[in-house]
């Protein structure tokens, strides 16, 4: 688009980039590096940059501009550069304008007093005490959503906070078919035999971890001139440039797999960043889609790449070469200390399997939350009757149920589904990759993990936020996702016959 | 002072802080931490930070608000908080708003190619493809020199944009007691017998490097819940917030002591930044005042108390722990291992004994410079016959010679003499410190360096930007820096009789 305005929003988007990657700094290396006395500084420097963020992008003028864009669009092809950059600018300059000023200031009040009552409750295993302030979050975000606006549920403009276009009823009807199959799936699989654990016990070097690591890193793609891999507390992955892609993980010294599969994790995420288009860098169309797409591809690395025999073909001898202990095992068990089923009450220590019935019990809560079918007094008890009937487990105190996560406490609701429509990405795009291209296979079986980048690179990096979520995976998958590929690939892992 | 003028100032003040911080974490981490195809971006990054800062800062209503507090001052003390701050906002400003903006871009422009031909000639030892851009850079400093103004000598305009207030006839003085005496001084210290590198030489781990130099950084009071020490290839000292200090240093692997000293060196630096009042952060009177009252932190805890014998006496057993093959030194021979004289032609690698002449014919080639007694072309001759006069030998090649620095490539006319300051006023001071509290000697004597540092907190550190350098220096001292404290302190040093 050649108008005026438009190399306005053009320049305005770089901008803020270039400020939003200073915070995205000062955030990673508060994980990374700062020590403790920084904190109340670096906590006012990040809040100045977001206001900062804030003010800039809400400008009038900005308005204008956008406006003057879409009265200008005339014979714009819809799937032009400019027409996805201009659909995205105004998407989210209505979310950051339509929020009166003290609703935004209220809701960042509540925020951080919620933030130490659920810390405090979560510790004294106390929901009453985080109740109060979690009413007021629900309120506040009931409010929002009023404010964005939405067609059919009020929960679906949450939803679309985290995955642009989903909503409730979409995502209910893809998670019923997965429960369906999953419930008896999870039964089955947590009933096989468990691995011996004591075969992979062994005081693994922390050296040893990091170079092994970076090997594997290195053979799937990350390009470690374009990044770097650091310890944090937790792992995560931040991008702070076109070409500066950070991942962190963290060390057990008794078991290598807990920051390999959190390397693989991360550098999922990584190759994504760095798939992205470098000359759109800083626009709509360079930036990763969503939550729900990005996670598809943190988890396609880790778990159908990493975890897969084939994986382990490759890779044991070299591991063996690191931890000589690993010697002894053979492929098969080895891919199977790696899939392992259990049921357990903590969402982020649950395997591949029994993950997604951590994450459906969340948007089933949520939904009726927003729905008003569910009071916040009675949230502990219908938390534990839904979780004894997915997992079949009592729920012995609120700590190991409705206070296990920081995401209520932030206001952050809506969040949770992206992590199954993660696995269910991942899944849906691993099988159509695999049936258009040949070369995958033979490349995972070789240790040649090109094909499989490369299709992901055409496909879902280099697209951007050229399309909604949904439609650039069914896109390059050929068809929209189901659960279909994601319960076929969970019973290929995890049922050993 | 109350007025609302004076509160917009110190806020104004206060974000500029922050941004300016954000802006060294960016360059911090370039150093430290970026993979190297990050560097096109984060340098696009540093740009849009220092011309953010530049134009808030330079905007009319600050000089407005400036005027308004001067009109306003009444009976204000001098000696104030408030009279402090305005004296230093209203120098800042005037040093930001006296340039005409084509002056600032040619400067930048000249400064980048300038860069760059330095690099070049540096590399081929060729001064000639350095000295047109050199010409040019002096006339741009010239014409900034006229800009800013002066009062006796143009070069006092540049100096006093490196070390607030000083003069070329203060300097000039000072430094001519200084070299009368330390051209025999170095001539008999060189003529020393040299100390057997071989009895220090051994594989030095660096992890233990790293462990030992924590230890004695901790010692002498660097606080490492407000800072850390990293690795890079040049050491450096950076403030990024006022509990947030970085340092780095390198290593080699055959010799503790280079990045020992590193270490101790840039804790000097760390130390002042910690010793900064808090509740001022972010206003001058929370600033460090100049770079040679910056420097006289480094170089005392580096080479007043770290090359000491009282420092080894107490170390020594310590170091044998983790290097043993310390065990087999006395202190007297680990001493003067630490301060040896030896005249060479660079630099950056010179000891404490030359250092300062290497320092002096920089300041005088400068002085002379911008008295317009010395053409471009003839500095190289120029620079050798001096070199021959001051250090007794023949300069091989520029590169070796008026190559070596990268300082003139960046148009940092004046910056040399304060490394030349530092010296001194480490030497006034610590004489000063030690005559006025006998706890200081029986301190240092047992390994307990509060006495010291106490005395630094309260005389350098604590007043910030209160008064100007000189006037600083000799408060704290009780009368003005000469040569004679650092003569001293060489010749006890260096002479081993």
């Amino acid at each position: 688009m050649n108008h005026p305005a438009y190399q306005k929003l053009v320049d305005l988007s770089n901008e803020l980039k270039l400020l939003s990657d200073a915070a995205g700094l000062l955030s990673w290396d508060q994980e990374v590096n700062m020590a403790k006395k920084g904190v109340g500084y670096r906590a006012r420097q990040m809040a100045w940059f977001s206001g900062e963020y804030h003010a800039r992008f809400t400008a009038p003028e900005v308005g204008d501009w956008i406006s003057e864009c879409e009265e200008n669009v005339g014979d714009l092809d819809p799937e032009s550069d400019s027409a996805a950059n201009l659909r995205e600018w105004r998407h989210g300059y209505d979310r950051e304008t339509k929020l009166p000023a003290d609703l935004v200031t209220e809701f960042a009040r509540v925020r951080s007093l919620a933030h130490e009552s659920w810390a405090e409750a979560r510790e004294k295993s106390e929901f009453t005490h985080f109740a109060p302030d979690l009413e007021k979050l629900i309120g506040l975000c009931k409010q929002q959503a009023e404010c964005w606006g939405y067609e059919d549920k009020l929960y679906d403009a949450l939803l679309d906070k985290y995955e642009r276009g989903s909503t409730t009823a979409e995502i209910t009807a893809v998670f019923a078919d997965l429960k369906k199959e999953l419930v008896p799936l999870v039964e089955e699989a947590c009933s096989q035999e468990p691995f011996d654990p004591v075969k992979v016990g062994a005081d693994y070097s922390i050296e040893k971890q990091q170079a092994f690591n970076r090997e594997v890193a290195e053979a799937v793609g990350f390009d470690f001139e374009a990044g770097r891999i650091d310890t944090a507390v937790h792992p995560f992955c931040t991008g702070l440039g076109p070409l500066d892609t950070r991942l962190t993980t963290r060390y057990m010294k008794s078991d290598f797999r807990s920051s390999l599969y959190g390397v693989l994790h991360e550098t999922g995420h990584g190759l994504y960043d760095q798939g992205l288009r470098e000359e759109d860098y800083g626009l709509p169309i360079g930036d990763a889609v969503s939550l729900g797409v990005h996670e598809s591809q943190s988890r396609l690395w880790e778990n159908q790449v990493g975890r897969s025999p084939e994986f382990w073909d490759r890779w044991l001898p070299k591991a063996a070469e690191y931890f000589p202990n690993l010697a002894e095992l053979s492929v098969e068990e080895m891919t199977r200390a790696c899939n392992q089923a259990e049921r357990s009450f903590i969402r982020v220590e649950a395997d591949e399997v029994t993950y997604d019935l951590h994450i459906m019990l969340r948007f089933e809560m949520e939904s009726a939350i927003f729905n008003d079918e569910l009071p916040v007094a009675e949230i502990p008890a219908e938390w534990n009757r839904r979780f004894k009937e997915s997992f079949g487990l009592e729920v012995d105190n609120d700590s190991n149920g409705c206070l296990q996560d920081i995401h209520w406490s932030m206001g952050g609701f809506g969040y949770f589904p992206t992590y199954s429509l993660g696995n269910l990405n991942a899944s849906h795009l691993f099988k159509a990759a695999k049936s258009q291209d040949s070369e995958i296979e033979t490349g995972l079986a070789n240790g040649n993990y090109t094909p499989l980048l490369q299709w992901m690179r055409t496909r879902i990096h280099e697209p951007g936020s050229r399309f909604l979520p949904k439609d650039l995976v069914e896109r390059a998958a050929g068809s929209p996702v189901t659960a279909d590929a994601h319960l076929a690939h969970l019973r290929s892992r995890y049922l050993f016959g």
